[in-house]
C-alpha cells in the first residue's frame, strides 16, 4: 500500500436513487416533478447568446438572487444560491457547525445529513421520531452544536406545524437552526385558510425570519420548480448568516452556478402562476393517490410532499418494490431500521399513477 | 454578539477578478478565451429536450467523462469531473491532503490554494520562486503532506519543462502531487517537435500518468475550451485516486454538473479541430503581443498561457492599470509582494489587442 493511501479521507459514500437511462420506465423514485418547468425557463435558455458561454458567469448570480428575493419578499442580501440544496446545506454545515457539541437531526430523515457530518467530522446525535413518525420538538430543546430537520420530513412526507418549528427555533438562540423546506410547497395550506383572516396561515419558516436571526431556511428548484436537471438550491436567512455563507462560498469556488442555471432559474422563479398551476395538479393527483393506496390496503402518514410513504398491511415492501421494478416502475425502498416496511412513491402524472395502480392491483391481487 | 457567531467558520474570502456587467469594455482580466466555444456545444444545448430539465442529471456525467477520456486516451475510470477546476481542486484538497504535514505550493501562484488550505485547516508552506519566477524543483523534494503547482504557473505564465515536473513527482512517492494544467494547452509545443521522432515532445503531465500512481492532473474547460460560463473542470489520474475523489464527491453532492454542462462539455471536447484552430489563433496573437509589449518598454517572462505577465521599465503597474480601466480596458493587477510591478494581461482577439496597444501608446507616450 502506498503511503499516501493513509491520508485519503475515508467516507461512507451516499447512494442516490437509481437514475436508469432507459426512457420507457415510470420513474417515481427520486421525487422529481412530473411536469416540465415554466416555459419561461426554456425561453430564457434560448435567448442566451453563444458568446456568453466563454465568459465567467456572474459570481453573485444576481439575476437569480433578485428573482428569488422578489418571489419571497425578502432582500437579495438574505438569499444564498448554490448548486442544488445539497451544495447549499453542505456549505451551511461547513460554515455554521463548528462547535464541539453534537448537532441534532431526526433519526429518520434526509440521509445526506449524516454523510456531511461525517465528511466534515462534525459530531451528531439523532433523536428518534415518535411512533407516528413525528419529530418531537422537546428533543431539540437542549444544548447542541446546531439543528437541522426537513419540513415536511423525508421520507415520511409528514409536515410539522409552524408553531412547533417556531418553538424549536426560539428555544435555541445560541445555535443555528436550519429548516430544509425542499417539499414545503406541497403542504396543503388550504385547510388553514379559515383560521387566518388575511389569507391562508403561513406554512413556511420563511415567515419566522423577521424574528429569528439564527434561522436558515433552505429551498430547492428540484421539486416544485421542476428543475432538478439544472441544480439550483438556495438558503434564506438573516443578512449576517448569508454574509457568512458567501464568505465561505467565495473561498471555495467563486463561480458555482453556470450561466444556464442562472438564466433558467431566474425565469422560472418569476413565473408564479405556472408554479401554482403545477402545484395544484400535483396536490389533486396526490389526493386521488391517497384513496387508491387506501383501497389497496396501504396505510401511510398524511402526505405533505410530492410523494407518499406507504406500507402495505400484509405484503413486504421489498417484495412489492421488486415486482414494480420488474414492470419498469421505479419507486424507492430503504432497507433501514423502522422504515423497511415502507415504500416512498413520488406523485407523478395521473397517467403514471394509473400505470402504478394497475400494476399494484396485479401484484397484490 | 449572539453565541452562534463564535462557531461561524472564519475565512479569508478570495477576491475574484472583476466581472463588470457592461458590455462595451475590453475584458482582458480573467483569462477567458476571446473566441466562442465549438459550435457543437451550442448545437448540443439546442438539442436538449425541455422535459429533461425536470429530471436529475446523470450523477456520473458519463457522456462528458467518456468524451474527456476519449480525447486524452485514458479510461473513463481515470476522469473525475467537477464544477470548474476550482471545485475539482477543492475536492482533491479535502480528499488527499489529510496528513498533519504541511502541503507545498509556490509563493507566487494561483491564489486559491492558500484559501482552500485555510478553509480545510490544512497546514501549508510556500517555497519561493527564483528571481526569474521559476519553480525550483529541489524545494519540492522534502517531506510534506502533498504538493500542488500550476504548469504553466499563474500569474507568471511560465512553463516548467516536463522533465522537471517528473523529477518532482518521482521524488514524492509518498504523497499526492497535483499539477494544475489550466493553461497547458497554450504551451507552444512546436519548438520541441524536432527532438521527438514520433511527433512533438509531450508538454502535459498526462503523459506521466502511466508511471506515477500519485499524480493527479487537473484541467479546465474555462480557458482553451472557451467555456468559463458553463463551469466544467476535471482531474485525470490513476483509478485509485479517481475512486477516492468520487467517494468524497458522492458524500458531498451527488449531482453537481447540470444537464447543460454535461451536454455542452461533451460536445466541445469532441471537436478537436475547432480546439486546434482556436489555439493557433491565440498563439499567433500572443506572439504578436510579445513584440508590441517589448516595443513599448515592457519586459515579461516567456508566456506559455493565454496571458502575459508584463512589467514596464519605468511606469508603475498600478498607474497603468488605472489608466487602462478609465478607458474601459480591464487587465489584472495584484497588489502583492514581488509582483506588484506587473500586470496580467489576457490574450484577446487581434482587435482587442490593437485597442489595448493604442491605449498603452497614449498612456505611456
Amino acid at each position: 500500500m502506498p503511503a499516501w493511501e493513509a491520508y485519503i479521507r475515508r467516507v461512507e459514500p451516499y447512494v442516490p436513487g437509481e437514475q436508469p437511462k432507459r426512457r420507457d420506465i415510470v420513474k417515481l423514485n427520486t421525487n422529481e416533478n412530473p411536469y416540465p418547468p415554466s416555459p419561461l425557463a426554456e425561453e430564457a435558455l434560448a435567448r442566451l447568446s453563444a458568446d456568453t458561454m466563454r465568459l465567467y458567469p456572474d459570481p453573485t448570480a444576481s439575476e437569480l438572487v433578485d428573482a428569488i428575493a422578489a418571489a419571497h419578499g425578502v432582500k437579495p442580501s438574505q438569499v444564498f444560491p448554490g448548486v442544488g440544496s445539497d451544495d447549499v446545506i453542505a456549505m451551511a454545515f461547513l460554515t455554521f457547525f463548528n462547535s464541539k457539541k453534537p448537532i441534532l437531526f431526526p433519526d429518520i430523515s434526509y440521509s445526506f445529513y449524516s454523510v456531511w457530518a461525517e465528511l466534515y467530522r462534525i459530531p451528531y446525535e439523532c433523536p428518534a421520531l415518535d411512533a407516528e413518525f413525528r419529530i418531537v420538538p422537546e428533543d431539540y430543546m437542549r444544548e447542541s452544536g446546531g439543528i437541522i430537520f426537513p419540513n415536511p420530513n423525508a421520507p415520511t412526507s409528514l409536515y410539522m406545524p409552524l408553531a412547533e418549528v417556531e418553538r424549536i427555533v426560539a428555544a435555541n438562540p445560541d445555535v443555528i437552526v436550519m429548516v430544509d423546506e425542499a417539499y414545503v410547497d406541497f403542504v396543503d395550506a388550504e385547510g388553514g385558510a379559515g383560521s387566518a383572516p388575511a389569507g391562508p396561515a403561513p406554512v413556511s419558516a420563511l415567515s419566522l425570519l423577521d424574528r429569528y436571526e439564527n434561522l436558515l431556511v433552505i429551498r430547492t428548484f428540484s421539486k416544485s420548480r421542476s428543475m432538478a436537471g439544472m441544480r439550483i438550491g438556495y438558503a434564506v436567512g438573516s443578512e449576517s448568516l448569508i454574509r457568512a455563507l458567501n464568505d465561505v462560498k467565495y473561498s471555495f469556488n467563486s463561480y458555482t452556478l453556470n450561466r444556464d442555471a442562472i438564466a433558467a432559474g431566474a425565469a422560472a422563479m418569476s413565473d408564479g402562476q405556472y408554479f401554482l398551476d403545477t402545484r395544484r395538479k400535483i396536490l389533486a393527483t396526490r389526493a386521488r393517490a391517497c384513496g387508491e393506496f387506501r383501497a389497496l390496503g396501504f396505510d401511510f402518514p398524511e402526505p405533505s410532499g410530492n410523494f407518499l410513504f406507504v406500507r402495505h398491511k400484509e405484503r413486504h415492501a421489498a417484495e412489492i418494490f421488486a415486482a414494480l421494478k420488474e414492470r419498469g416502475i421505479y419507486v424507492r425502498y430503504f432497507a433501514k431500521p423502522r422504515i423497511d416496511e415502507y415504500l416512498r412513491v413520488t406523485v407523478g402524472t395521473d397517467g403514471q399513477m394509473d400505470t402504478l395502480f394497475t400494476a399494484l392491483r396485479e401484484i397484490l391481487g
